[in-house]
């Protein structure tokens, strides 16, 4: 930072891909919880823990379609010599009011309806004659087509033991029972469970809204025809959707031109709907990096009454590649976190991928941050790789044999191979060359 | 289907569980295509081939900032006997007017801007003195601090050669080269390298819209007091959260009463915005099992003038638990696909893992259409299972060790185990029990 001797903002010091990302985490909170309706806390994590306010089934109910009967009244019942009942109504699901059954009466009940007092278990429709007065019913007759059914006569086929085809009271969950505990990601089945114990919100960590911009003067919209030396902006689009395929909320800012004031305008106009920002482009050490240059300033002239943006940035060289220089910082009143990725296409995805991914999803406030590595074998040989830094090649891996294999070369723009491969070949910082066979990590896209 | 014999619509035949589905997806097609903006396509199916435009990059540019030379001027340079090159100004990225660069001169240019004519290398500016006249430089100074770098004088203290630091056109793709096939499911790195091939929009299958619903006079909306008889309406709830999870656009309608007309209404309302429609609860044996009744009756019926909705639904008994009665069929003037599962959580939730989801991962075009299964050693026997069904069991399995527990019993209504459960466990039709250590096949919900 001295303006006379064409030193850099950079630190001296080189940071390992460890550090940085030790760094980046030490310093994001999870989100402040809200409450959400429940299809709004889709995906997100939960941060009380929930009992059971009421038992489940909260009333003894039929297992089957069929007929609420007395024990004694059907006792020794067969198709031949069938036992006879009056049938007094129906208790369909959501009957309030009740019929009485007494001896030598039925009330015809479908599934999840309520036990009517007086009975004592349910014989299905199958063991009846469904009130035909024929042979054994597959199934009722609709109550809209024949209302008789719920009068008249049913004849039971075969006994039935005290209880069966009840669910009784409090047979899935008793009230007070643990039924989800605080750190629970929401899925539909989580979800299912609270809907069912009456939740109709929940307390979560909201979904992060992530800010995402591209920045350079040479970037044009895909779609929009080329100029000289223009190329089309793709990594606002890459890390937006990369962003919501880590959980967040993203809005995609169109590229903003190498400008300090158009930079801090568009920072201090996005900050407001910002949980973290992410910029690529502009954090290396050419002329005109402004993010490095607008974002370094903040700290050094934080009232330079330019811009009500205030904060503290600092770039870094990461012993990485792709990916070595990174700036990282928080801004604005609400310090929100901000990491300046480098500008070229797979540096700046596989910094996010190392990086902000988990910085995401630390403000989820999930436990697991980290994408999963796995061992896999290198089918081809990874001819040299510099000494002292970490490099992440992308690679294609399968599952089935545990291998994976390089795609494209090392060259950082190779975009292309970057759609084709489904995992990041992790090469540590003290290995130079891989021979294939060689067992390496792996870091999986899924 | 006979009104005074107490039948039922079911067909006296038991399908398989393979059977239906073979029977559901043969008669489901891919939604047609349509045009997208890029972000809006993020995890949809790309129906065209996709061939390179125009070659990337563009045009030859620098993949470092320093100095565009020419190499004879440079050849011989060391930093006590440096080149001292004039600087003719600045080419930074996106500079459409470029500087000629003449013997003796050099251009400053930043990495991804265009490499001048004349220039036949790019010096890296830490090799130079950054034009301050001092010793080595560690990046160049902001342009807009220190405008006078882009004239002046240029140490530069190593030579280079020819063509080095330049990224050449067409390096990283060719134009006409394939860069994506149809078939291909666009994540961010595929949006990525559309992006910088400049295409706005792309041609895909949409997401399906799926309209869920429950039926039940005894449901309540989650958050609202139980009367005697009610319980907390979870399986809209539920189902919606899946239909998103298998990549679909869920539309949720709460529960509906068990009355034809108003099933019948909803229908024909919801009918325009869905691409499938899923429903729960009503499919059974019993009397007001309306969901049945009104779809059976559109087959039987479909010119009674009470409703624009026509189509042909069939239920079915499955070998299957939980979920043996299913409704499938198409209604509605685009014979849209209508999947009528049972009511009891677990059976719905189960029912739409093993047919729903593969039903909407079709329409979306996905050449998997199925969860993931693996054989996994299960932990504890498995008392008793109904030969001739296939019976779903919730597990929660351990990808470590390779093993699964069954939590919760086989109950179908232990919607708490099914909150603790990653998979299911598949207990074919002709196994009735399970030792513990035996394989088994589970279905993996994650």
């Amino acid at each position: 930072m001295n303006g006379t001797t064409g030193q850099t903002s950079y630190q001296d010091r080189v940071w390992s891909v460890a550090e940085h990302l030790d760094d980046v985490l030490a310093k994001i909170r999870p989100l402040e919880p809200i409450e959400l309706q429940l299809l709004d806390a889709q995906g997100c994590v939960l941060v009380e823990d929930i009992t059971v306010p009421v038992s489940l089934p909260p009333f003894d109910n039929s297992s089957m379609d069929g007929y609420a009967v007395r024990v004694a009244d059907v006792a020794g019942a067969t198709e031949e010599f069938p036992a006879a009942l009056t049938v007094i109504g129906d208790v369909a699901a959501g009957s309030g009011e009740l019929p009485s059954v007494g001896p030598g009466e039925a009330a015809r009940i479908m599934t999840g309806a309520p036990v009517p007092p007086g009975a004592e278990a349910v014989v299905p429709v199958e063991w009846t004659d469904g009130g035909t007065g024929e042979g054994p019913a597959a199934g009722m007759r609709a109550h809209s087509s024949a209302p008789q059914d719920a009068a008249g006569e049913v004849r039971v086929h075969r006994p039935v033991a005290e209880r069966a085809h009840i669910r009784a009271r409090g047979s899935d969950v008793s009230a007070g029972e643990p039924a989800l505990r605080a750190g629970t990601v929401l899925g539909p089945s989580q979800i299912g469970l609270l809907a069912a114990i009456g939740r109709g919100t929940v307390r979560v960590r909201p979904r992060p809204r992530v800010v995402v911009m591209s920045t350079g003067s040479e970037l044009i919209q895909p779609g929009e025809a080329l100029g000289p030396g223009q190329i089309h902006d793709s990594n606002s689009f890459q890390l937006t959707a990369a962003a919501r395929d880590a959980g967040a909320i993203a809005y995609r800012v169109g590229a903003v031109a190498d400008d300090p004031e158009t930079l801090r305008s568009t920072l201090e106009d996005q900050l407001i709907r910002a949980d973290i920002l992410v910029t690529s482009g502009g954090v290396s050490v050419g002329a005109y990096d402004v993010v490095k240059e607008t974002l370094t300033a903040l700290s050094a002239d934080p009232d330079g009454g330019r811009t009500s943006v205030t904060g503290q940035v600092e770039f870094r060289k990461l012993a990485m590649q792709p990916g070595k220089p990174q700036g990282f910082g928080l801004i604005g009143p609400d310090r929100t976190p901000i990491l300046a990725l480098p500008g070229n296409p797979v540096s700046s995805y596989v910094s996010f991928e190392i990086f902000v991914r988990p910085a995401i999803r630390t403000l989820m406030g999930l436990a697991e941050v980290h994408r999963a590595t796995t061992a896999a074998e290198c089918t081809d040989a990874i001819a040299s790789s510099p000494r002292g830094k970490r490099q992440f090649l992308r690679g294609s891996y399968d599952a089935d044999t545990g291998r994976v294999t390089p795609v494209g070369g090392t060259g950082s723009h190779l975009i292309k191979a970057l759609a084709h491969a489904n995992a990041l070949i992790i090469v540590p910082e003290d290995t130079t060359e891989v021979a294939a066979g060689t067992t390496v990590d792996v870091v999986l896209l899924g």
